[in-house]
């Protein structure tokens, strides 16, 4: 078949093509990051997910942004009650990430403590806890970026849960 | 003065009322954060600085969210250019997270390789680097969130810069 010329050239990828969504996810997974459980309260009981996308917006006014999957339970719930929490895992309490991410919103505060502050639920010994009022929420693709005033601090003296491809790590273990 | 009653009661703090700014900056420090240099390409040069606020937005298209102060000089050279690089500092070249929070824009890149890859500034020797295109940038507070579609990823196998309690830290030293 040497020399045998195709009927119409390859087609050309183009320019604004972005990369493969398996190679995104191996590839972001070396970005660290804390990872949390965000939660809000609701007349029925508390609802919560696992969020590795919290970030810090400003520090005046005391602000950070979470990242929620647009039709989430979890983002329902924050924006019913205009307020929500960011619990970062403390190591000792690192499952609750994949509890946080994969078993019914019913079943993911079972047996664990928490306490209403500010609106908000608290994880009891999260390594930091920020409870938020809302001011604005903006849908991007797939996901709704929802900003918050931070009205609400604890932090407790215990190393946090870093991801790191894919894998939970202590800072120092 | 035993008894003496105020004319006016004592001002109740609003429920709304935010947490100063010196506590969060010291709380948001536990949550630990990836070290990224943002960068954008302009006529005259590379533009960029020290990113902690780079989070993951989609898989589908791969996307990602940074936050850069309103009125930087790499947010304008973000928005000029439509594109952008993020680029996970490796842990030998933590020293350049506080070159591009710190030192003038023109000697930022001063000795630092760097090729110019899919419109975008890429710093040689990062953990990550992802070039996107903008896909939309939004104004929250004082800063703005630019949510970029992955078009161009590059790995290396070197640990990256963790930022915890204002320090920079390797998952494995």
């Amino acid at each position: 078949m040497a020399g045998r010329i195709p009927a119409t050239p390859e087609p050309v990828r183009p320019r604004s093509a972005s990369v493969l969504s398996g190679d995104y996810r191996d590839a972001i997974s070396l970005l660290p990051t804390g990872v949390s459980v965000v939660t809000a309260a609701q007349p029925e009981g508390p609802a919560g997910c696992t969020a590795n996308a919290v970030m810090s917006l400003s520090l005046d006014p005391p602000s950070l942004l979470v990242s929620l999957a647009t039709g989430s339970r979890t983002l329902h719930a924050v924006q019913e009650a205009g307020a929500f929490a960011v619990n970062v895992l403390a190591w000792p309490d690192r499952h609750l990430a994949q509890r946080f991410a994969t078993v019914s919103p019913q079943e993911r505060f079972h047996d664990v403590p928490w306490s209403l502050t500010r609106g908000a639920p608290v994880l009891t010994g999260a390594t930091l806890s920020a409870v938020c009022n809302v001011n604005e929420a903006v849908p991007l693709l797939d996901h709704t970026v929802v900003a918050g005033t931070v009205v609400w601090l604890h932090t407790e003296d215990t190393e946090p849960t870093v991801l790191y491809r894919h894998q939970q790590h202590a800072l120092h273990p």
